[in-house]
């Protein structure tokens, strides 16, 4: 990863800010000949967009992505892909004291402190304006999985709310799509509805925990060291803004396990071999078994909340803030787009390198 | 990252295997006339080297470090530095049906599907033994830091053993190099002993956390978006074998609580900002604050028990394991300068990188 | 380098076709608080525009650059960079038979041969066009070397066309913004006027030699084995479409040479080591002497000519073609500017990375 | 490329001076399954060999390889392989002034200005040294391609030597192993010999260009912009040390032709595409067409010589020096198998690359 690109062959490169004229995502080392449009990539971001219900921003993104590069004909040539989206919602407003004072739980005060500047009228780069391009860019990964690797799905969920967790013997696929949490237990939704109502209307917020899972990932990606498929998981999910903790398979728990509770047992099935369990996350040694690839990541309560707050000016005075605005009570709903569009490119991209040092010899079982 | 290699600028290549001549860490991108030797890279080493107590694995490795290149006159040169350590603990042994059966929960069965080959003779570059050259590369990222940062500190430490957490209210820094188990928690050593013991004899194992912090860390050091500190942390953290879960400051936590609950307060201090608290581990917007850098990891515990598990053959052939040997009962133990060697190396990197990109034009407060 | 991305801390991706809506670069790395305006690339880009002079291509593109992001109030935040130009001539025409014919001599054949697929309405990326990007970005590149070492002068000119050479006796830098052809040499620009009608007139076309110096480079910049200064400077030249070769200093004149005459002796001046000559193009074993760094490339005739010449067709079909159209009967004068914007990119990319590892700690001399 | 690290898949970092314990290459990214040992990789080496004729350096240096990582039961693994060469012939000696005085036109001066040290023993990073790592790393390459195309063929030759360039109308393949200058010219040989011999006892030295064919290079590797192949071609030549021009086909001549006159006719024959000529140099695009691929590069004459030189001092003080020792009269002898393991491992790299996007989903014509 550099500063503003993830990827070893398919390369993510995100520019732009909240408040600037556009942002995107510049995407290299895409295959060519992947059946691509601006609609199929909209439908990604509509589902990550402001606005879709009261547990979200009120703030008004059209968030429409225009392909203006390194596609022909409807399909991708094999040269970047220039994937950008104009900001909209600028209207202009009294920033007041934000110009001077540091938001507290914000990057605005490491960011200045960082580059000598910065862009009071939003969070700048920091800012979750920044998954736009990475759902986007996570689109058009999805399309050229689906030409490669059709078997693949990608699917993220929420499994905890603030205090209330799922209940894993309610897990029901088809319910995620179902409610505005994006969760698979039906219960959990309703819980937190109202837990969620209470909190946006008190001007609170509250973290949560997104999982994502891919099914159907061929055994074999990823390598031993530095260049993991766990690594680059948890440096994806890592990098998207107010994430602080990332898991694999049975994650921060498995400290508390013991080696014959932990080890997935092995067996021989029709298709190739088969697990008794999946603490491993279908990842041992940094390389895919087979099994559902299974990561988790929490997202910290945006800092945005109607209560005031101690903190400083940029010339180092003591004060308080309110920070007001249309925010979100949970942003960890809007993150679940993005925790898939993140998985979608790093699988991508090591099936591409998996393609590039092996081929097709492969070691087969049986 | 790429397979082998991490780091932007102060670039580290980890090669070799448990079974072969020899293992080490090309490192690249090293700033001269740091003063370094072979002896100051050696006490980390024995920091993390098997059989220095009955808790960790009585395989015999000298792990004696050899600096092959980059330094003249006791200084580095700038240019890369080799860090071999010969294997010598190589005895010829029976592998028996280890050669044709995959180990539950280890990397025998990923690797062979990925590469079509297999070094029955250990982990390969998946063993525990790969992360040796870490610690050296760690020991010339650490010499590094005393001549560009000197008052950085890096203190890594186990937080968790299995079923038993430490009580923070006994956290002492003393206490960390007084034990066996690198805790700052006195009392939780003494109920640690007795528990891995246990342990040991039942030919069980247990996972671990591992906490790092880094104190000292100017603020500044990091980036937005993909190029975050925290990251890099993480990436390097999830890199080392057997690590599932990685925390940055509040971690999973952090999905618990409430937006009042988890943003730092801010307050001006004679030496500049001050925080209220530390729930995000030193690093905001992926940019440190100058407050401590805060990690934490989770280890699994080791397959390699002295229960049958199943598994399969090479030939896809159902059958049954165990794994005998001299192992690790809770290699988290052995995982700890290991952790403290990573974040050495992401800390000088970063602080490279911005002085690349910045110099000395950073914003001040006050 | 990647494949549409240069450079190790200032990083250019570029993007973009001739037929698409638009094309650019994203610039990632950039130094913060950086003077930058619309105006100060536009310059840069005005030099390369076809249109110029009755001796470049006739296409009449505006090569308006817009810059979407990584700027606030005038000057650079740090963070990316998104230069965009919109391409404006897209006249709807006829292609004939070029939609099923490669041009000789141009990528037609290799890009099908790649990635299966062409926009035969240009050449995509191996398009002249994809250099307007990299000058762009060159411009970004000189604001930033103005504020870091604002004593470095970077200046591209034309030392041969076809059959006819400068002679260096008439070097004059005063000249070259004096004619149409970039060159330092009075008489040759003359010369070269009428020669060049001659081919324009007869649809020809013919190669040119540019040499592009930087004045003022300090001594450090570089490393000695594959970042070398003149390897990445020969890199960006060659990467330059239709650049068949790179010189530096002496060139490929160093291989007629012995060693007493290739070596320029040093001597001590007031302000540092002096040279009594510079063969070696103001780079020593990969590393900046402080001398002018000076590199030559050599552009090859467009193929685009109007003679009739053998090809085959996508089915396989032995066939001719004439490729009628705009174009330039020397693309080497607008290879000028675009040679400049390389030598920008890799001066200020070197100062980044020195500053990176080595800092202020040089070794000084007297 | 990085400091010390070249390639994108196949990726090799040199490490070590001429001075140290050893030198070596730590290559990444190796296809496994290769077939190799340390003898097929030796091979290579003792054809680089300093004192194998007059001609050459009377240093000795027995240039053993050794694996010390990556490959079991005889072939690669797939993980990296440190091939370490240990140095033996550092004989103590008086270095006398050289400690002092900077030798003209070698690195002594710029290493000292950029990195504040220098070992005055030999070149460091910048001597001729570090080829053999290259050479070592080079023999894999070729190992990895006569298992992933084997019909690929690399040959390096000079054809030039000072004064005195071959005769092409003499060119003959299997002189290139006839004689001690890889030249394909017998008549050429046998004039250089005396030439040389010359040179030799006066103490003097000369100038040299090698010319590197790869012939059944597929059509379709590379990329249009700056992953072109041509790029790295040129970026890996120019990285050896004492190389100061590079050329594609034609290479600086095509600056001299018309269109008409370079570009070469295509035309279909039994197998594909077959071109009336290959002005290219096998390139176009920056993608390779599948004729042979055609470069060239000049090596500098050595600077150590047995003339009197001005020079200056650490301290400021202008001098004289002579540069006694064991030298090479034309280092460009023992450039011949460096330039050929340098296409090795660009072509190598550019099959994974182009395996890794597109797979086999080229576009085939006819």
């Amino acid at each position: 990863m550099s500063l503003n690109t993830f990827g070893h062959l398919f390369r993510v490169t995100t520019w732009g800010e909240s408040h600037g004229p556009a942002l995107g995502a510049t995407v290299d080392g895409c295959p060519p000949n992947v059946a691509i449009d601006e609609g199929s990539i909209q439908q990604w971001l509509d589902k990550r967009k402001p606005g879709t219900s009261k547990y979200t921003t009120q703030r008004r993104e059209a968030d429409k992505v225009k392909i203006l590069s390194g596609t022909f004909e409807g399909k991708t040539t094999g040269t970047p892909v220039q994937l950008m989206i104009e900001n909209t919602d600028q209207r202009s407003k009294d920033y007041g004291d934000i110009i001077e004072k540091f938001r507290p739980g914000h990057a605005d005060i490491t960011y200045y402190q960082k580059y000598g500047n910065r862009d009071y009228r939003g969070g700048g780069r920091s800012s979750a304006r920044e998954t736009a391009a990475r759902v986007a860019a996570g689109g058009l990964a999805r399309a050229a999985l689906a030409r490669l690797a059709p078997q693949i799905e990608i699917t993220g969920y929420m499994t905890r709310m603030g205090a209330h967790e799922i209940d894993r013997e309610n897990f029901d696929w088809d319910q995620i799509e179902q409610n505005p949490f994006w969760t698979p237990d039906a219960k959990a939704a309703h819980t937190w509805a109202g837990y969620l109502d209470g909190l946006r209307k008190s001007g609170s917020s509250v973290g949560a925990i997104i999982e994502v899972t891919a099914r159907g990932v061929p055994a074999g990606l990823g390598a031993p060291v530095y260049g993991k498929l766990d690594t680059d998981l948890a440096a994806a999910m890592m990098s998207i803004n107010a994430v602080k903790g990332v898991e694999i398979g049975e994650g921060m728990s498995a400290a508390m396990l013991t080696g014959e509770l932990n080890a997935d047992e092995i067996t021989m099935g029709p298709d190739g071999p088969e697990y008794s369990s999946n603490h491993s996350g279908g990842i041992l040694g940094g390389i895919s078994t087979g099994q559902d690839i299974v990561i988790r990541f929490a997202v910290k309560p945006t800092s945005s909340i109607l209560t005031t707050r101690k903190t400083i000016t940029k010339s180092g005075e003591s004060t308080e803030i309110i920070t007001k605005g249309r925010h979100d009570p949970c942003v960890g709903i809007r993150a679940v787009p993005v925790g898939e569009a993140m998985m979608a490119c790093v699988i991508l991209d090591h099936l591409l390198l998996h393609r590039g040092q092996i081929g097709e010899n492969q070691g087969t079982i049986g």
